[in-house]
Parts: C-alpha cells; sequence; structure tokens
C-alpha cells in the first residue's frame, strides 16, 4: 500500500481527479505524516514538509521548474519527477503569441485606433525569419517544432544534446555569441543552474542585430536584469517580453516597470493544469508498482 | 510576342523581378497601349485602364478580392486570373496572433504593467478550442491546417467544396446557425459576392456563445455592421477583430472607432508581397505560352 500526500493549491482538484482513476494500493494522506511516502505538489511547499516525511520515496512536481528542492543542504534521498512534456504546447502559444504581437503591430494598431487613426504601415511575418532557443528540452522540442511550422530557421543552444530534429542547427559551450549572431529572436527557456545563472549578459546581448526580440520563458535567473535594462534603454534590442524574474511578484520599486519596450507577463505562460499534471502522476504511479524507472527524474546534481 | 502593362503601386520592383525571370518572347508596355495583352495589377487601377486596352487578353491581379472587375456593365473578353495561394500563411499569422492576443490577455497585461499590478490571473490556450471558418478556400484551408496543429477543433462552411482534410466537419446552406451553435471563435475569410453580403447578421450573432470571438479578415461586406455593433454593445460576444470594413479606410465618424470589445487592423492581415506575386505571374505565364488553362482563374459569375 502506498500512501500519497498532495501539497499543491488545488488539493481538491487534484484528489477528484486520482480518485478518478482508481489507482491501485492508493490511498490518500491528508497532512505530513509518517507513512507517506508519495508527494505530489509544489517544490516550495514540499521543502516546507520534507522534514515531516521519513518514509517519502517519491515526489512529483507540479511545475518544471524544482530549484526549492536543490539545495544541497536538504535531503536527497527520494526520487523526484518534474512536470515535463506537458508545458510544451502552452509555451509554444505564448512564444508564437508574443512573436506575433510583433510582427503584427499589434499594440501600435491599437493606439492608433484610440486616435481614430487608419494605421496601415505594412506587417512583418514570421516566415523567413530565425529564431534562437537557449534550452532545447521537451519544451524548446516544441517551440522548435511549432517554429518550423510558421517557416522559421531554428538555432539551439544546448549543453551538449543534440536531441530535436526540428532544429535546423545547434551550439555548444563557447559558441554562445556565433548562436546569437544575425538572431530575430532569441527564446530562452533554461532551468535555473549554476551553468545558466546570467547567461543573458551584455556580452549576449550586444552579439543580437538591433532589430532583435529577447523572450524569456525559462527562469529569471537565466536573465542579467542590470544588463538587459541597460539594452533596452539604448535600443541595442527592439524589446523583450519576460515571464519570469529574479524575484518574484516583481518588487513595486523595480526598474523593469519603467524600462521601454518591456513587456511582462507576470509568470503566466504555461499555467500547470492539474488534467495534464495528473495524468503525469497516473503514468508515473503505474511505473513505479510495475518497478520501473519513472518519467521525468531530476538529477540533483545537474539541476533538471 | 507579348506585351506587358504593369499597373501596380509596386511596378519598379514588379519590373525588376520580372525583368530577372527573362521570360521568354514578353515586352514591356509603360502605359495602356494598342498592343499591350497582359496586365498586372490591382483591380481598381486596372479598371481605369480596360478601355485604353483593345488587345487585352489576360490580366493576373496582385489581390485575391477583385470586386472592381466583376462590375456586369464592363468587358468580360479576357481572362482575370488573382492571387491565391501566397496570403494563406500571412492570415495564418494574423488568425493565430489575434486568437492568442485573446487567450493570453495581452492587452489586459500590458494594462496591468502601467499600474505596477502583478496580474497573473491564469491564461488561456488555443487547445481543444471549436474554430469554425466561413469561407474554405486555399485561404481557410491554410487557416485549418494552422488551428490543427495548435489542437483545435475545425469547422467549415461552405456553397459546396469539402476540399480542405484539416476541417473536421463541413456546414452548407441553410445549416449556417448551426455551424455556429458552440464555436469559439467564427473566423470568416469570404469574398465579397452576392451569397455573402452580411451574411454575418443578428441571427448569426445571436447563435454563438457569449465567449466567442468574432474575426473578419475576408471583405467587409459579409459583415452586417449594425448588427455587430448591436452585439458588441450588449456583449453577446466576448469581442471582434476586424481587418475590413465595408468603407475603407474607415470614416472618422464611423461607430466602430468607439465600438468595446473590438479591435480594428486596418486591411493589414495579409500585404501583396511582390515576391510571391511574381512567382505566380511567372508560373501562369509560363503556362500561357504553352497554351495551357492558367492557375486561379476567377469566375466572373460567381465572383472569385
Amino acid at each position: 500500500m502506498h500512501k500519497l500526500l498532495i501539497l499543491a493549491q488545488n488539493e481538491t482538484k487534484y484528489r477528484a481527479l486520482i480518485e478518478e482513476a482508481r489507482l491501485v494500493d492508493l490511498e490518500f494522506a491528508t497532512q505530513p505524516s509518517s507513512d507517506a511516502d508519495i508527494v505530489l505538489g509544489g517544490p516550495s511547499r514540499i521543502k516546507a514538509a520534507l522534514a515531516s516525511l521519513p518514509a517519502l520515496s517519491w515526489v512529483q512536481s507540479i511545475s518544471a521548474g524544482v530549484e526549492s528542492l536543490l539545495d544541497p543542504a536538504l535531503r536527497r534521498d527520494y526520487i523526484l519527477t518534474n512536470a515535463r512534456g506537458v508545458f510544451g504546447e502552452l509555451m509554444s502559444e505564448y512564444v508564437i503569441g508574443y512573436l506575433l504581437a510583433h510582427e503584427r503591430k499589434i499594440y501600435q494598431r491599437l493606439e492608433a485606433q484610440k486616435n481614430k487613426n487608419w494605421e496601415d504601415s505594412v506587417t512583418g511575418t514570421l516566415r523567413g525569419k530565425t529564431i534562437g532557443l537557449l534550452g532545447v528540452g521537451s519544451i524548446g522540442a516544441e517551440v522548435a517544432l511549432t517554429a518550423k511550422f510558421f517557416g522559421m530557421t531554428v538555432r539551439g543552444y544546448t549543453r551538449s544534446s543534440e536531441t530535436s530534429r526540428h532544429v535546423d542547427k545547434y551550439y555548444h559551450g563557447d559558441n554562445l555569441l556565433a548562436f546569437a549572431d544575425g538572431l530575430d529572436y532569441l527564446v530562452s527557456i533554461l532551468p535555473n543552474t549554476n551553468d545558466t545563472r546570467k547567461i543573458i549578459n551584455a556580452d549576449l546581448l550586444n552579439a543580437l542585430p538591433s532589430h532583435a526580440l529577447v523572450i524569456n520563458v525559462g527562469r529569471g535567473s537565466a536573465m542579467d536584469e542590470s544588463a538587459l535594462i541597460e539594452a533596452l534603454n539604448q535600443n541595442k534590442i527592439v524589446g523583450a517580453v519576460l515571464d519570469v524574474f529574479e524575484q518574484e511578484p516583481l518588487p513595486k520599486e523595480h526598474p523593469f516597470w519603467t524600462t521601454p519596450n518591456l513587456l511582462m507577463t507576470f509568470h503566466t505562460s504555461a499555467p500547470s493544469l492539474p488534467e495534464d499534471i495528473t495524468n503525469l502522476f497516473i503514468e508515473n504511479y503505474e511505473l513505479l508498482i510495475k518497478g520501473k524507472s519513472l518519467k521525468h527524474q531530476v538529477d540533483f546534481e545537474r539541476g533538471y
């Protein structure tokens, strides 16, 4: 018999969905207890409960990012799986939506409309543009597929993997500036690890063409926020769209609120939908009871 | 020997592109003349020149809409081909861009940002939605393909054709209200013909769910503009995005300028790019000199 503790805002929803699946040998715990061996939930809530879960053997995170659980001071005597394969489509919608908002001048035309101005300047297109993906995991692969659908050339920058066949050219290691050269769009989908911290710095931003648009949907830590503010203030790039920040919610006094050509979306790019996460949990639970390896297991050292 | 007259704003660009292709037996006329047998250009400019072109045998329109040339009082003793197959991708970008702007609350989040407000209400998605296409020609088929890519269910309303395999269900004739029932998005791509005039009327708008978004990228004549204003004022639909209008540019006194939940894009959805149109012209010219039927020939009676 396994005992599942749910530590998430939508606990009731998750429980109803899991009960509906009638999983064998599974009971529910309603609070941290000595016999709960499985936890489904958000990493920061789980972190707070780690000390009260002596029987813990598996954690299924409802998010892709699991930084809270990677602190080397914390225990690592359990299997940690994160949510992957469920955010790719939503992230792709986000990226394409903001690229089209830019090319189609949708804010500019709204302003024109308010002034009763027939603003028919020629629209841009995604077709023929070059997009660079910083990080090509399961989400990046989905964004790459979508970019190819819209006729873009796709570059990928990764540590070493070259798994998505929708990436036209891969770059690694020291080739970051070559990767950036000539990009129309730069999109970061990087997780928060030691290797990715402030990877989008002044050097990288300077290597982009002045018409380039930068999007960050990965983690705020990948962005050197001061360097971005300088690049935007000096028109070194045409604009930026940020979903994630070093500190969230963004403090009221942060300069981003008044930086020109910056759009913010407040960590909404890919909501964690209980239906999607539950499907993943069920799939992993069935692997667990068969004694097989779980999907999307996180390497505590590597950080993803 | 054939003689080509170009009647378009980008005449110089078109001439350079066509000269580059070194087409056999083709000369250029610089103004309407007794020996110009081919005209490439915009329908309203061509209409004005029709009487001065006694040798006219073929007109290639640079736009999809050719209403100016369909007036029954005008001559029809030539082959008229329009631009098709080149606007589908741009139109798809337009439709997807505005659907995502809606689902992603792009304008709402921009307003929040101006007020330093961390606006993280849950975003919507295209996945699982139902889109209804009024008109499924070459542009509609491309929009249908794109909608399927994003996981939507696609309905198509046509006179009788059922050619796109990306449409899940077709509707014809009297089934317009059944087609509208339950749609999340209604997109009109209809040309201006007697059958399509004011097809989007109060009955059709009333048949839509109150959360439905209406987009018109076809022709303004398909929309009963008064009925749309009433539907928007009474929140019978959630919003509308219009690229085309009964009168363009829209008169300053038109109520659309101040109608709530209405976005206007001023006939910019699919610019006619000389490179694309020239490729089509060259293809048709080569068919012409081989004595074959031309592509995208317009039926003067049917109107497209």
